[in-house]
């Protein structure tokens, strides 16, 4: 297989938008039958948004969306790509792309999902670049949302306290620089791990209307995953590039999918910094496929990701699915 | 915009996986209160396959995939990429993909899905053709299965009669002849038709654990997708390529999505002569997004479309998603 080309593009703006509503580890500890303080330290996270009153998927993408375009200084007309990155849907049909489109106002653009569960955000963000390098598109708007908390088992602990809700949107064009855009990318899917992360029913496979209401949650075993990712992750990364198993050569700053304390912890060690490794689980949880764009918007906004740098997006979802992405800003 | 670039691919394979049990519109019919004539009459669906006896939309799609891969001469290690391509969800976690590498125990490859209802083959296409041109990949397996006969609602004859079960894979790589490939391609969603076609509940707008079941089955008004569809395609079809809403400039033969008798009749329209359309409704209704690769795949088996023809494939979605690639063969 030759190199893949590097492809140019540019990130133009990224936003966020997260629910009203911050529930505390303090306050749900206790209905979960633990103390904060164990709580707290067993999943690295203090709060995280849930949605309320109204709030929905939809109208936190959309107004996230509108955000981005606006600070990437366009008109909404000059989105010619719309690219839904969730890793839950909203309805069956039609595909959310529409949907957000309707809420947006948007008509006669490109609509349509990619999906990964918790990479969705990464897999888009290189079909934008695909798209734009090739000449298909000129303006890509990606959305990432989620509102993961209304498919919890309450009965389980683990994923109760680690699941919050948002959304972030982010608007990709050509790149206007020599060497900025994706240098690499790579996906790896380890399919014997389907079962420690899942949603069981609610597809064809289990139609919703032969389920009991736990087929209709989250069902996690962290340690299951864990011990998979700690076995593939490491020639995975040295697959990406060369060395990355070992230290972070070349890379200005890690953008972490925020699948967990346990899995950021597993990143140092590669020899990766803490101090450069970009971190959102404490206030935000695991917001599924939102949480890498996130993660990005707050290491953009933060400052500590800026012109010239260059990023690492980077994690495993369900499936499991490893990915990343390296990226010049 | 500049002119985006051809991207040069091939079509290695096609293959299918059909349910076993075969429903008769005669069958059918008398169920929904409707004459056969009058059914037939209506909807141009003379039978259709629904699963039955433990098939599912997953057994389906890898009983096709292994039948792609064989016929392209590859084994299952040296496809790098496979994308789910179908218009439901086998469960909300993970994504079907990987749960389709595991059913063919396929390890390490990226695996993951495009969405897009109906139309999600042809984005799925357009992506593999994406990933090959710019090197991220070489042998890429798309697979669009679909059991939509589990979510139809019994009192709705027109969608009940329409709606037909199946899975088609497809192996894509690298153009081995100067031309080969896709030519041009085009997505527009006019989102004011998100409504005429949907399943309501199942996502997170209206979580399946809140829906009573018509919530979750499918809802079709033909005559709004129609006018829709007789108001935007044609405007759709000159942006795709000049002239294409007057004649069949340049096309060998027409590979549309099997949306309904109407939605075929739109065609002739446009100039196209019916006999360079394929059809494949009346023996298999629409299969969702499995209609397209199904009928591209009878179209190359029947030796209607073959080295060195140009093809169109052509469809609308729900969504409202109208989508068009050119491929030169």
């Amino acid at each position: 297989m030759p190199e893949p080309t590097p492809l140019p593009i540019r990130i133009l703006a990224t936003a966020q938008a997260l629910p009203r509503r911050v529930v505390t580890t303090d306050e749900l500890a206790p209905q979960l039958g633990l103390s904060a303080e164990v709580a707290l330290k067993r999943t690295g996270v203090a709060e995280r948004r849930w949605v309320s009153d109204g709030e929905t998927a939809l109208s936190l993408g959309a107004q996230a969306a509108r955000e981005a375009v606006a600070q990437a200084g366009l008109e909404l007309e000059q989105i010619d790509t719309l690219l839904n990155a969730s890793g839950s849907q909203l309805q069956p049909i039609p595909d959310g792309a529409a949907l957000l489109a309707r809420e947006l106002g948007l008509r006669g653009a490109a609509t349509y999902s990619l999906h990964g569960t918790c990479l969705s955000f990464l897999l888009a963000l290189n079909h934008a670049a695909l798209l734009i390098a090739s000449g298909q598109a000129r303006h890509v708007l990606i959305i990432s949302s989620e509102a993961g908390s209304l498919g919890l088992n309450r009965g389980q602990p683990e994923s109760t306290l680690l699941i919050g809700d948002g959304a972030a949107a982010v608007v990709v064009g050509p790149a206007t620089k020599p060497a900025q855009g994706i240098a690499a990318v790579r996906i790896e899917t380890y399919p014997e791990g389907a079962d420690s992360t899942q949603i069981r029913g609610g597809g064809s496979l289990l139609h919703p209307k032969d389920c009991v209401p736990e087929d209709l949650t989250f069902d996690m075993q962290g340690l299951k995953v864990l011990k998979l990712a700690s076995e593939v992750v490491p020639d995975f990364l040295e697959r990406l590039q060369t060395g990355l198993s070992r230290s972070l050569v070349g890379i200005d700053r890690v953008i972490p999918h925020q699948a967990s304390q346990a899995g950021l912890n597993l990143m140092t060690r590669y020899g990766w910094p803490a101090e450069r490794i970009e971190v959102t689980l404490p206030t935000l949880g695991n917001v599924i496929a939102a949480s890498l764009p996130l993660t990005l918007h707050q290491a953009l906004k933060g400052g500590r990701a800026k012109a010239g740098d260059t990023l690492l997006l980077v994690g495993t979802g369900a499936g499991l699915i490893a990915g990343g992405l390296i990226l010049h800003l």
